[in-house]
């Protein structure tokens, strides 16, 4: 069934934003002539929405002569002239864009500044096609065996070898630990460190962190951080006995831990039995300047680390293969207390991504993406120093990953501007909105305004104008390309 | 690096046990000549074993000319003389399965009535091969996309499509939501009907389930079942809020619970508000006598029933999906409260899937693979009619799933009969295993004692001659096929 994505639609009536999905499908021909609609009952059903939205939409579409309805059998898709279909297609990809086609859903909008995934088109899919035609060839075998519980070993050899290069860190193939994402291997965690644990997440941070931990019923306090990373009287004062940290590359402040912070988080872990560090490094492969910080896990004596990083955003978030690395310790409790669990990556991406990595497939990826990304980034940069936004503006925190922050010199609050933005097709977030609003205290959002997050890594570097124009446009800034 | 199962090997000291897989791989020819064994500690590190067990192996195996070491450098594989290889080679795949390579883990013996596994070489490798590639050439760029949080809508029509043949139950695709493994969907069910509630399973039954919920930090209940399944009384007793239960095949007492029942439990549910019954109906495609039974799922109309199935049994273990079915409230609840959370299952094999499924192949396979293990069975019990076990057993529930009950008149207790299994090479199972000990009352484990589960999936036709003569061998009843 067709599945449209609701997602970040802004002021829109529903039955509009419906209405204009599979009017745009029907342009693009991805609805052909004489297709059957849903009916309005299952496909309210299947959207979450009321059935009066999907009604609604499919009337305006009859009234435009879009679809037809045969009594009793509901509605189909006109064949419509030509001419439309063909002047539709010119307008090629962006208009499917914005269409806000679920499959990738942050796409509703023409430049999206949020979603941190990378484009699809700069995947080397036919090399991964062809690492996936052998492994069935010559791995028919190993195919129907079931996978060990923490995954593969060429996988978790070909990962220890990679963590070796990129990351300096010595780790063993059997410390390693894969997942479907990192939002399942959060969960495992929590099984693992325990359900009585105080969690404790950055403030500002992904808000998504937050919530596995608050859906798996633990407590979760937020902690403030300054430029130097989460502050450890803070953790003190809330009684955390877990820091969920991103130490190399914060999201949204860009903030890289310096080491004797890093010090200074291990010193904190070390003063008590219960208390652990979760140090999520996931686009850590992406940093584009300055040498890069070892890691806490490499530099851990006294076994509190748990490293945690991902493949489905340094390859694609098709590909659902996260892992974690356990210190030797919570390594036999987790043998001990969860390998019962069957490990949830399948086995065919397993030896598919584990062929990536050995041959060197990734290692390229990584570089070529490096490049890519910077172009993108100078591009970026020196559009926006051309544009009317380079008088009342300032760039910083542009090392880390794959987002710098822009603060603009502005009175109109981020929730306004963020909706005009949307309004102009463009979807922006700003540093405010990834405070928690419950807790308080000096680095309360109420202090950060007017801070854009321009995380460019789903902007293709034709956009790039574009971009800049449209941010420029939201703040009433005439500004051509 | 190299991986071996030390589940089940009974009384076997480990190092003896690690030393047999080693040899065994080397005379295999997994383990190539001038292959380096992993390091003593970080083999060690791997396994979860200390590093004195391996010293002791690498020293068995040293000692014995399968192994060389050089010094500072660590050990090598022994080029072997070829007659050696050869005969081993004759052996075939009797031998590897006894070796215990772990990545099927349970086939650390030669008969296994314990594992609920299909045996690989049934699965029509070619023609998922075949679709794979048909996936690859035809959907490079969907499968590029991030699948919607419930799977790609093709996966779930197919099993909308499924569901109305098999089990003829109504279900919108929208309604089933796909995650990879049972496991993952239960702490999702966790999350979406909350911490707070009373889980109840079944005693006897799958004790993965019950240690799910504990992993999970919920509470869970351990109710009585008797002839027509779980009890009603029971479960209001325990104040259970949400019943996990398998109606249809219960593991391992095998019966099937009859209509009247399955109303008494829709009534229960219905009486709170809070009240709810997850309906795991794994391996139901595999019935093999009677008339199917509905699910509880088709005849809820209070929106009650969570319905949950896999293809990880029915198809293979590799196939890490598995889906769930929700009423339209909850759904609704876990569109608002859990759709933050990524499809765990791989964009590709559910592609994959989508296609077995619709061009009939699932289809095809289930009635193949019944007709097999039907003769599977019927040949199992004509064997053990002709053996001396006919005058002392009895045989019962046979009609439900891939299993039936032997019931022996002996004296010795259940636990030592598996170890004397064991040390014949068959893993057997029995009733009494299934109980949780520490809830007592009238279905008491120690009423249940001398009941064999006759687990016969992972039976091959051609084995069943041996599983006979190895049970008789076991109970010092001399019987040759």
């Amino acid at each position: 069934m067709l599945t449209y994505s609701f997602a970040g639609i802004g002021p829109e009536p529903l039955y509009i934003h419906l209405y204009k999905c599979i009017k745009n499908d029907i342009l693009d021909s991805i609805l052909l002539p004489g297709t059957k609609l849903p009916s309005k009952r299952s496909f309210a059903k299947n959207l979450g929405i009321s059935n009066i939205t999907v009604e609604n939409a499919y009337a305006q579409l009859q009234a435009e002569g879009f679809i037809y309805s045969i009594p009793k059998k509901g509605f189909y898709v006109t064949e419509l002239p030509e001419d439309i279909i063909k002047r539709k297609e010119e307008q090629g990809r962006q208009d499917k864009r914005q269409a806000g086609y679920s499959s990738y859903e942050e796409e509703s909008c023409e430049i999206d500044l949020v979603s941190n995934m990378t484009p699809p088109d700069n995947f080397p899919f036919s090399i991964w096609a062809k690492l996936m035609r052998e492994v069935i060839s010559e791995k028919s075998s190993e195919l129907m065996k079931k996978s060990p519980w923490g995954g593969i070993m060429e996988l978790r050899s070909a990962i220890s070898l990679h963590l070796k290069q990129f990351r300096n860190m010595e780790v063993e193939p059997g410390q390693i630990i894969t997942g479907a994402g990192t939002e399942y291997l959060y969960t495992l965690i929590i099984q693992l460190l325990g359900h009585d644990k105080v969690y404790a997440v950055e403030n500002p941070g992904y808000k998504k962190v937050a919530q596995i931990y608050k859906s798996n019923n633990v407590a979760c306090e937020y902690i403030p951080v300054d430029n130097s990373g989460i502050i450890i009287e803070e953790l003190e004062k809330h009684g955390a006995d877990v820091a969920h940290i991103s130490p190399s590359h914060h999201y949204p402040a860009g903030t890289v831990t310096p080491v004797s912070r890093r010090y200074e988080i291990l010193a904190w872990a070390s003063k008590d039995k219960g208390r652990y560090i979760i140090e999520d490094d996931y686009d850590s492969e992406f940093r584009l300047s300055g040498r890069p910080v070892p890691t806490l896990q490499s530099i851990d004596i006294m076994e509190k680390v748990i490293y945690i990083n991902t493949f489905t955003k340094s390859l694609a978030p098709t590909i659902r293969i996260s892992y974690m690395v356990l210190p030797e310790k919570l390594l036999e409790k987790f043998c001990r207390q969860l390998s019962f669990y069957s490990c949830t990556v399948s086995n065919f991406e397993q030896y598919t991504l584990a062929r990536f990595i050995k041959d060197g497939y990734f290692e390229k990826h990584i570089n070529r993406m490096r490049n890519y990304y910077r172009n993108v980034r100078d591009s970026l940069m020196k559009e926006i120093k051309k544009s009317p936004l380079a008088g009342i503006s300032e760039i910083s925190e542009e090392g880390s990953g794959l987002h710098f922050l822009l603060k603009i010199n502005t009175e109109i609050p981020d929730s306004e501007y963020i909706e005009i933005c949307r309004k102009n097709h463009i979807n922006v977030s700003c540093l405010s909105q990834y405070y928690n609003e419950e807790s308080s205290g000096k680095n309360d959002g109420r202090d950060k305004q007017h801070i854009i997050i321009m995380n460019y890594s789903g902007i293709r570097l034709e956009d790039v104008g574009k971009t800049v124009m449209l941010l420029c446009k939201s703040l009433n800034l005439p500004y051509m390309v």
